[in-house]
């Protein structure tokens, strides 16, 4: 078929119709942006003469998606988490709010309402006995490298299978999340597993869309955190260990240089012993440098649906 | 935020990657479509400062559409039908294939393998005694005007509620729906309910959607056709009857000239005997003209996915 329909006044009225431009309800912004949207994908469909049976197989696809609540696990596979990132960094930059430890994107895994622990916390629940142990620690720091007393400090990973507490239901809830608050010198210590990396379900519908375009669904192993303090920048971003097979192939695209931390292997019991374990762990240092800000905006992560999140 | 960064060389060249195009393997169509996809999306972010929060609700909104398999019913409030529809008019114009009965969107309500009838056929199972009867009939022809004899008319419309069988579960299996064999004349029969209009389900996805562009979610009583018969080609149609207050103003945009159809109610017992009916009826006759085709890809209805459809 090589009939191309977009131009016509036909289309475009129809377009203004759909967009519910001839209607006085509604909210002026959504009517902008659909019609800018449908109008895209119209011509799309003229530009590649997608046929019906690929229309509707997009279509059947997004039930399946939204059916496995996996929209939120598509959209960084397609770059958009990344792509607001770099947004908010040109943003910054234009703003003159540059330094601190980057940005980057939180995924669709996190939980609110973890427990809250002072200084220390133990994020696993012993029940994964083959695991290393990770010891996993740092300061919260300023720009200037002045500690941020009493910063609020949320971790949640994978466990040795890449499966994340809620979502993986043979795990404990809040297993591997906990929010800690950092003493008087924004120190933070918890213990923990080594995570595994994360890997989208083989075969489900984001795995479909990524192998239509060559890709894996593969992420490196890595931490997730919600840094915060009164006065500072709301900093949301994710740690990799070094050495994993794809830190700089993560399918979500959220690595960053600054942000692969090497995890070392420490034998010595009397280290151990330090901090309160019984044989050889791994120690991962992570120090965090927050930016400051007035906006109280900027000191909030920005609202998303999130799991038991409060309305 | 006033930034853009879609032009930018890194923008760029993370769409190149997000698309696969430096992976190998993967579907180079779906590659392309994709990357145009991405991209207007991208661009559209940047053109209207998206926030993070707009972005994530519409995720968010996304998967309650897929949860509720409305994806298929969004899609022509949104146009799309209408919108192929459009492009196969067209594209039958350029090829000189005119005349015959105008085609119209399927809808997402259909349900493959309804039981088959000779030349006529009741469609209710008697469970709604208030409900006015409907005689359905006419003849379907070619658009020399001859007649095709054993035409295969397979109708499907909604109940005095609205419902359809199989998604409304109070509803008998295969209830108004049924595949009829026309006689040696073309004519088909059938004995049926006059049905309702139906609506979106009130605070659905869809119905947010609908609302945010200012607009309702209704369509027209109608009564849904697949027609067929070797050498013509086949013809996906409806009939809206005429007085509906939204015949004119349909959300799925599937109202057509030609398909507006007079409801005639006839109080008269003799013409009720000739028909096996007892009482006063409302007869809708409906004479369909199928175009002749030698290719048989133009014979079959596209493919869709479809409820219990054989693969």
């Amino acid at each position: 078929m090589t009939v191309k329909i977009f131009d016509s006044a036909d289309v475009q009225n129809f377009l203004n119709q759909v967009a519910g431009f001839d209607q006085a309800g509604g909210n002026a912004r959504a009517k902008q942006i659909l019609h800018r949207l449908l109008g895209d994908v119209y011509q799309l469909i003229d530009d590649y003469d997608v046929t019906p049976e690929e229309f509707w197989s997009a279509v059947s696809l997004m039930n399946e998606l939204g059916k496995e609540t996996q929209f939120g696990l598509l959209a960084p596979g397609l770059g958009f988490d990344h792509y607001l990132d770099m947004r908010m960094d040109a943003a910054d930059a234009e703003a003159g709010l540059t330094g601190g430890t980057p940005r980057t994107i939180e995924g669709p895994l996190y939980v609110a309402g973890a427990p809250v622990c002072e200084v220390e916390a133990r994020l696993d629940d012993g029940s994964d006995t083959d695991s290393e142990v990770m010891w996993l620690t740092g300061q919260v720091r300023d720009t200037q490298g002045n500690p941020v007393p009493h910063a609020q400090v949320e971790v949640w990973h994978a466990n040795a299978k890449g499966g994340y507490s809620f979502f993986d239901p043979s795990q404990s809830d809040y297993h591997l999340r906990r929010t800690i608050l950092a003493d008087a010198e924004g120190r933070y210590h918890a213990r923990s597993i080594i995570p595994s990396g994360y890997g989208v379900p083989q075969g489900s519908p984001t795995d479909q869309v990524l192998a239509a375009l060559g890709r894996h669904g593969q992420r490196p192993a890595h931490i997730h955190f919600f840094v915060s303090a009164p006065g500072h920048r709301h900093l949301t971003t994710q740690i990799n260990l070094a050495g994993d097979e794809y830190t700089w192939d993560d399918f979500a695209f959220a690595t960053r240089e600054e942000l692969v931390v090497d995890a070392k292997r420490i034998e010595s019991l009397s280290e151990a012993e330090l901090r309160g374990l019984s044989g050889p762990f791994t120690e991962v240092v992570f120090d965090i440098e927050l930016a400051k800000t007035e906006d109280p905006e900027q000191q909030a992560r920005h609202k998303r649906p999130r799991a038991l999140e409060d309305g």
